[in-house]
């Protein structure tokens, strides 16, 4: 086995975003050494990465470059340049997740081409090339309103996506391939992180079940465990497993699904790297998701993915009242209540629904654990300065 | 209350080994900015802290300097200028723990004298000046062996202490002040981490139980819960307490105890800082020492002290047939083990047994833990390269 602490060994990182910075205090407990490339010089990972480059995680030459100096090169984002990737691969340069899953996933019409090819239950879709086609598609009836649309790229944190309900909504829409998906009717938006190793080893974490904010689009509340039938629960977990395998996934896939009507599952999209519905785990887990990326991606032994107790996050998006210098008020008084961990991401600007920070709530009775998560939610706000 | 996170405010940490490494976790948890002070390049702080210093921790100017440049200054380590802590309260920057706590501690003469003054529970000792005045009380019979020499100042990690049991022994000793304690036969050595911040709140940790090298004299095993009766593990946290509040304390300290035959307990000794006795904490504690020592110093409301867990802690000190740079043997192997996280310090050479990093096993069920520690002891070499 490669000698990876307190070794030579240097991991690459692409992407110095808070993932980034949780990844980190995993390689620092490993003593691994790590190189982090962002295009920001104020990146939440600029600190405690043994060599951090500002660069642009787009440019072919800039990511080969910088991945030519790793002995493993993984990311915490998913907007990098899979070129310079695939690149590296063909040098010999490990690369985890690898870029012909990444290439994938950073389009959404081949994401739900390859799930329709592996068999795996989606959602069904049509693609379209422009709004045009789209149009054209939804007055022939081919895509009946209402629809879910989706850009086939550049998606995050709910933009990109859209529920067309009338038909002058097209006109709001942005041009580009992007598809049109049906609406289903779901119970429950669920979450499962699967954990593989190149040996080939698989866990997954158990079900998360996700509580979205109303308007912004962006999860509220990730409690584990799911409140739903174990039978639902095992089937999430097989599906979420079968779809690591489909991809020969290397690192954390983190897989969102939708529960139906009648309890079917069906898979929403994924991310292959540690996702916000993990981010209970660093209190909740025996293993935390971001030591177990760690783990895959260096082909060590999978950590048991078991729950101590149980966990609810919270996220810490900006006020939208407010925008500036952050102030995080009320954060004392969380503090006070049993089992409340805060988590700073260090982005010194706030602006309305941006991703500042998480709060975890741990409690052996998740019942417990979510009345304080309701607590904590109407005291602490993320403010700016007057 | 003061804007800790994301905010100018800064803390400076006198220190820069494995404690300070550990501690820096939570502040980039909390995005608290750091300054840290070491006189090596290679310490471990160095990345992850906001700024690193190098230089002497015992230099008067050097720690004054470094201090003024804080808003809060503590330490990992307690071989630090007192002077300087002091003219730095003196100049209103807020030192935690107090320089007058330090100045107690740092001497175990003035240590013992003051649990006397206290009514804190201790072995019987007496203080000597030097080896010749040692000599003449135990030729006078004023000292009568054996008995436990301990040097007044410099001890750690079993040097400075030596348990005399025949007379030739007393020319084996250092020359300089130092007490000779009454040997006290003891089922237990326990300990408890006090938590207490500046409003005067106050928490303990479960009681821990402690299995030394029978060698080296650092600790092998530390068990939490200490599998002793609950009334004496009641009476252990009482003493802790008391031994905190007769401190004046603010910050953790690490209240080490004898349980006697006749479960009385006697505080041995105490350090007032994160300490080895509670890296238990990181994984089965609903908030770790680390963490807690941040809430405390920060007069910020300090967090639940109950384990999630049973946790069992093992060192991982370099093998004695071992000099040169680390390698750790079969660590991939005890990383397949349930509930088990290894910590790497970072340090580079390997020696005797030395402190590299340790091992942490988590289970419900404490027994269970006993079985992997020993697994993991059996297993893990820290060695050097040949």
């Amino acid at each position: 086995m490669v000698n990876y602490f307190s070794s030579d060994f240097k991991l690459g990182i692409l992407g110095g975003g808070q993932l980034g910075k949780m990844m980190l205090y995993e390689t620092r407990k490993y003593d691994i050494q790590t190189l982090v490339l962002d295009p920001s010089s104020e990146a939440p990972c600029k600190i405690s990465c043994n060599h951090f480059q500002q660069g642009d995680l787009r440019d072919y030459d800039t990511v080969l470059n910088f991945g030519r100096q790793a002995d493993v090169v993984t990311f915490e984002i998913e907007g990098v340049n899979v070129d310079a990737l695939k690149q590296l691969e063909s040098e010999g340069i490990k690369t985890y997740p690898s870029a012909a899953t990444l290439e994938k996933i950073q389009n959404k019409a081949t994401q739900k081409k390859f799930y329709l090819s592996k068999e795996i239950p989606t959602a069904d879709f049509e693609v379209l090339d422009s709004i045009t086609d789209l149009k054209n598609a939804v007055s022939s009836g081919k895509v009946s309103i209402p629809f879910v649309w989706k850009s086939a790229t550049g998606g995050y944190d709910g933009k990109g996506v859209s529920v067309i309900k009338i038909t002058d909504a097209l006109d709001e829409l942005p041009d580009g391939e992007c598809i049109a998906e049906k609406l289903v009717p779901f119970k429950n938006e669920l979450a499962v992180i699967v954990a593989r190793n190149p040996s080939g080893e698989i866990k997954t974490y158990p079900v998360v079940e996700m509580e979205f904010h109303p308007t912004a689009n962006q999860v509220e509340y990730v409690i584990c465990p799911a409140r739903i039938d174990d039978s639902v629960a095992e089937k999430a977990r097989k599906t979420a497993e079968k779809v690591s395998e489909a991809f020969d996934h290397v690192g954390l896939l983190a897989v969102e699904m939708f529960q139906t009507k009648d309890d079917e599952i069906l898979v929403n999209e994924v991310a292959p790297r540690p996702h916000n519905s993990g981010h209970y785990s660093i209190e909740a887990s025996y293993t935390n998701q971001f030591e177990q990326h760690i783990r895959a991606i260096l082909d060590l032994p999978l950590g048991n993915t078991n729950s101590k107790v149980g966990g609810i996050m919270v996220n810490l998006v900006g006020d939208k009242e407010h925008e500036g210098e952050v102030v995080y008020e009320n954060i004392a008084e969380i503090m006070k209540l049993d089992g409340v961990t805060p988590h700073i991401y260090g982005k010194k600007i706030t602006r309305p629904f941006r991703k500042m920070g998480h709060v975890t709530i741990v409690n052996e009775d998740i019942s417990e654990a979510r009345k304080t998560a309701e607590k904590v939610k109407n005291s602490i706000k993320v403010i700016s300065k007057r």
